[in-house]
């Protein structure tokens, strides 16, 4: 097995990269091209007494690199030669079985669909996050962004690839308690979308039990809550940010008063034990699934441990054999009268996007 | 003045809210339609040795209540006795001029919507949350689930709205920085929905300052965000939801030792302040913008300081003009050409929903 990573992207690339990039290997002996700008990178190997050597990793050069702010077109079109492209072409051409970049999300998003292309039986990608839920346990949104206007069938694939990821992946139930992001728990509440999509839901074999609303993300109720990327991607950044906030909010709250102080420092390791729980990022990634081979986008803060984590995370999927299992699941789960419809409803949605 | 107040309504009535309904009459002078069970209601006055006697408080009799698991149809067409409907009713007839209650959410905006109904040059009412922000002021989104699939003229409407609501009623800002909700910073990002709305903001005498992304519900660069309500309304109930969950658990991590829970302790002034400030609910309720009178739905959970408060927010309404402030502000910040092209568009919408 070989990981494409992308070696220039991230807030600390490349030189967590590389330290990632070492780790992993060292440890599981599984192969990394490690995409970059070769001269920059031996550079930092070199200043950092670093060694790759009779370790499974593979210098790439790639003379561009993607900036945070630069739009996914130029990742797709201009910068054909940047570390993010060359590591999607490594997948598309069988080189590598797994891409992961912590770079700029959108461009890694393009990447992932376009350069190395749905799977066979898919026709649209889906993010999924894990949310840490009360539970204890994980609840999968997805997609949380790789999508917008998505029609009920693109939901539809979503649920089967959220049950997938529960069931191979994560590892949390056997038979994921499926749900829809709506606005009301009975049937026959919420917009056009969810209307749609919620008879073909209940067509299948998935264990679908209805409507899920936006408080369902943490109450543990759903192992998987498929919705469209624009209603995912805005609970994401708005879940990110107000946990962020509430810390601050509180950290401000606890310096107006010296006895505040010293409450939070007796409190200092249950307030770090819970921030690891509540931080979405923990998890190695976000895994774009549905893509011909295993794509992981990682936080753009990923640190060496979080670049390590993305690649451990990776190689679970391409362990666990992903896309099969994904394949197999859409046959089984689906009936084929919503499978047989595929060709002619995308030809439409395509022209009608 | 009056204000209609659904008697019947929420966790804590009819005591909460008669206790609530005197302690306002009391201070302000002004008068409360206090309607539900005539009997119920004065049986309780009697028994809590409560007295309305002196105070601008009238007591309507409403022989049916809606409860909180009921559809919006039953409050609108089945129930049209309930304490809710005939609290509507008083104010589409104009002898109330605002509307309160903390009952069933979903019926209550029906009730707004249908039985009060749209004021003058709005075509959908909207919900609208104030949000506390980073800079430590607030942040409106509109709309949070009175309507689901809205259109782009909608989306303008809740703008001119939210602005109003800002400028007249919050006070935070003289020209409100709009927003409207998104999954990128620049133009040409997000959904139909938004690529067709932001040219019409564009076009308008608002501050618009361009897309917001679900983090800048709490950054507090943006006054206002629009978005349709099915998305609203999903984030609400998120960030309702992570709020209290996140405050769960660091208690739970808390009470796993003794210095921690030491610690939590000292912090728990700092804590109660912190709460308070990140409750959405505090601030007297959500108003339902766009109603011929004013229309203020609270929590559930409202005790008899939160119906003294939200019937205090609502007469904010009637005393600063609210809707005739919204109707200058449609004719003076929309341009002509918008207004005019209404009626043709509404039609459409009507038969399109």
């Amino acid at each position: 097995m070989y990981i494409a990573l992308d070696g220039m992207g991230g807030d600390y690339a490349p030189l967590c990269n590389i330290k990632g990039a070492i780790e992993f290997a060292s440890e599981t002996k599984i192969g990394v091209y490690l995409v970059g700008k070769k001269d920059i990178l031996l550079q930092e190997i070199k200043k950092h007494n670093l060694s790759i050597e009779g370790l499974p990793i593979e210098i790439v050069d790639a003379p561009e690199t993607i900036q945070m702010h630069e739009s996914p077109s130029v990742a797709l079109r201009k910068k054909r030669n940047s570390s993010m492209h060359i590591a999607g072409k490594l997948v598309r051409e069988g080189k590598a079985q797994a891409f992961v970049s912590a770079g700029n999300t959108g461009a890694a998003m393009s990447i992932g669909k376009f350069v190395i292309g749905a799977a066979e039986g898919i026709e649209r990608p889906g993010i999924a996050v894990a949310f840490p839920n009360k539970k204890g346990s994980r609840t999968v949104l997805i997609d949380v962004g790789a999508n917008v206007d998505s029609r009920p069938r693109h939901l539809l694939y979503f649920a089967v690839m959220g049950h997938t990821y529960v069931k191979e992946i994560l590892g949390t139930s056997d038979n994921p308690k499926i749900g829809i992001l709506s606005i009301g728990e009975e049937e026959g509440k919420g917009n056009e979308l969810v209307k749609d999509t919620y008879p073909l839901l209940k067509m299948t074999k998935l264990n679908f039990i209805g409507n899920a609303e936006g408080r369902d993300i943490f109450t543990g109720d759903f192992d998987v809550i498929v919705c469209d990327g624009f209603v995912g991607n805005v609970v994401l950044k708005t879940a990110e940010s107000l946990g962020m906030i509430i810390l601050e909010m509180i950290k401000e709250e606890v310096n107006k008063s010296l006895v505040s102080r010293i409450g939070a420092a007796l409190m200092l390791p249950a307030l770090k034990r819970f921030k690891k729980k509540a931080d979405f990022t923990e998890y190695g990634g976000a895994p774009l699934l549905g893509t011909k081979g295993t794509c992981i986008i990682t936080h753009g803060r990923a640190d060496e441990r979080a670049i390590k984590n993305a690649l451990k995370f990776a190689s679970e999927f391409v362990n666990h054999d992903f896309n099969t299992k994904l394949l197999e699941n859409i046959n089984n789960l689906i009936p084929p009268e919503l499978l047989k419809s595929r060709e002619e409803e995308f030809s439409g949605a395509f022209n009608g996007q």
